[in-house]
């Protein structure tokens, strides 16, 4: 595999810094923080990813994508991104020729994260992209090939995975701290307002579950640290209700893992739903909120006490943690904890969970 | 219907306190309360059923039946209950010439329940028989026809209909309190000890779905006030484990409802589980504890604002309401708001369960 990318900037650092071992120290940091190119400046984009490379040790904002010139003007001059450095999606691909730019961070509509990572990859650019990683199962293969191809690397933005208390409930549940893991309840939604993209599943390729089920399927692996064999849903949706012509509302649904544990997940549109708990033969771990962008607050139940269990306030927060993780994958050679093949194993899930529903029967997943 | 007993009541009341509306004033409670006997001297019994008549208004321990002299032996001191008034199994049927027993309660092992239950109507008492109602929804029949043909009233003993917070509960969600319903999640389980009558299928019936199972069914029945029209599960029991060679461990359920509702269930033998939540448009309705003996804890949250919700405590707990509920509907000649047809109910939806987690498919169930 062909990692150009990756010798340049070793090239770059120069030997002394990677000999330390990426210790972070000021003697030791890299000289050149790894470039970002954002594709795509919606509310997630603007409000929640771009502040945050302000926190980051290894990643830097460099170049935006976007089709509207407002857009553009406005965050260019926010963050101090040169015109050279701005692109519309008609000269996205010239992104090539810009050497700043080591990664391109796809936050497009759901149906759009394929064509636009490949399209990265294609221009010799490490790839993150939103999740979900996309709209199919051929689709998300398709851009694990384009990155395989162009020796780049694909990471998706599974936020959560470097937020602290998620990262905790992982290592406590697999630890067996609360016992041999038995149950996983999982349940995300809220009650979505018209007139958004995500309602259009041209746009979208799908509801609740594309959008925030998600977070209730990704959590109930993560948590088990397993994949599941079967898979069973049961959908309910007012197509009467405007904002659901042609997206599902509910979608619900159990996850039966090769350990024996079930896992019970909620995905909604229409009722506020998030927080998981992991129920283990000796009490339970309980978060909630679980995945939200802050705030998360965390309860065990061991041996028959409930107690709160608080953590300090981390040094970075999850979006810059999630942001350094893949500019720190870049400068080492790592594959990101959240590679492709993560969001891969999503959408897996995610096709057995609608082909469950619309058939009525249980799907079994085959290894 | 021919209400035998009710009439034998109502002559030994008296006109006066039938006019007066069952007041409960001083001057009008009934001279005689109705009488129990109780059948099957285990730990609930014992424990949370005998110890409830001194709370009782209408309702009173006149009888018990046992296969251990011993048990009779000391609870008839305990309770004051005559020799004359003590039966074994084997004369059970003479209760029919004890005029003290108004209500026999089966508190026998499920298989149990149908035959004790019928003999009972038999002998022309009143009915009032521990959940499940049977093993079977053709016992459950049977149990019912048995008790229509004597004249006798049915209920089965769902307490958690006379506990304050679970009425709460049931107020607040069908009056939308929250908005209008859209997931009902309820969990219930416990790691169970070995070597208990629960754990032998043939007297359970089942596993954890006969047992503590049913309170999240019937908790998604009450709560969402409507009957599943689709019915899908999946199971997870390790058969190599001795408690779990007859009967399931671990069976998650998902029920449809007309309205669109979905409820989300766990019903677990390896993991502790009491709560339910009640996720409407505008927020939610949480009982954690929810169906146990005492302790339940409300929290509500509503158009963003979380707070709990306390009641001041009840005159009467929920064992003492449910007994004195049988009473006072065969004084007022009312139907028990946990009739006979809700046990049935509830077993049509276990029935359907077990063939769900056994096909693999969803169960969709007629009217």
């Amino acid at each position: 595999m062909i990692d150009s990318s990756r010798r340049a900037i070793l090239a770059s650092l120069g030997a002394g810094m990677m000999l330390s071992g990426m210790s972070g120290s000021a003697a030791t940091r890299p000289a050149r923080k790894i470039g970002y190119a954002i594709v795509g400046l919606g509310s997630y984009a603007t409000r929640q990813i771009m502040p945050n490379f302000a926190r980051c040790d290894h990643a830097r904002l460099v170049a935006l994508v976007s089709g509207t010139p407002a857009k553009l003007d406005q965050y260019g001059a926010d963050y101090g991104i040169p015109r050279t450095h701005r692109y519309s999606y008609a000269d996205f691909d010239r992104i090539r020729d810009n050497p700043d730019i080591d990664i391109v961070y796809v936050v497009l509509p759901n149906s759009l994260h394929a064509e636009y990572s490949i399209r990265a990859a294609q221009a010799g650019k490490h790839v993150m992209c939103e999740k979900p990683m996309a709209v199919s199962v051929a689709e998300c293969e398709a851009m694990i090939a384009a990155c395989r191809k162009a020796g780049t690397k694909l990471m998706i933005g599974y936020r959560s995975r470097f937020e602290p208390y998620n990262r905790l409930a992982i290592d406590l549940a697999r630890a067996g701290h609360v016992g041999r893991t038995q149950i996983i309840t999982a349940d995300h939604g809220f009650p979505i307002r018209p007139d958004q993209w995500r309602l259009d599943r041209l746009l979208s390729g799908g509801g609740s579950m594309m959008d925030i089920g998600i977070y209730s399927l990704n959590a109930a692996r993560y948590l088990s640290g397993e994949e599941p064999v079967e898979v069973t849903a049961v959908e309910a949706t007012d197509r009467s209700d405007p904002r659901f012509h042609t997206v599902e509302d509910k979608i619900n649904f159990l996850l039966r893992f090769p350990s024996g544990i079930i896992a019970n997940c909620v995905s909604s549109y229409s009722s506020s739903h998030n927080g998981y708990r992991v129920s283990g033969t000796q009490g339970w771990i309980d978060m909630e909120p679980a995945t939200s962008y802050a705030g998360q607050v965390m309860t065990i139940r061991k041996d028959g006490v409930t107690a709160p269990r608080t953590l300090p306030a981390p040094a970075k927060n999850q979006f810059a943690g999630q942001l350094d993780h893949m500019a720190e994958c870049i400068i080492s050679g790592a594959t990101p904890i959240v590679a492709g093949e993560e969001g891969l194993a999503d959408l897996r899930v995610i096709e057995a969970i609608y082909r469950s529903a619309a058939d009525g029967r249980s799907i079994r997943m085959s290894a």
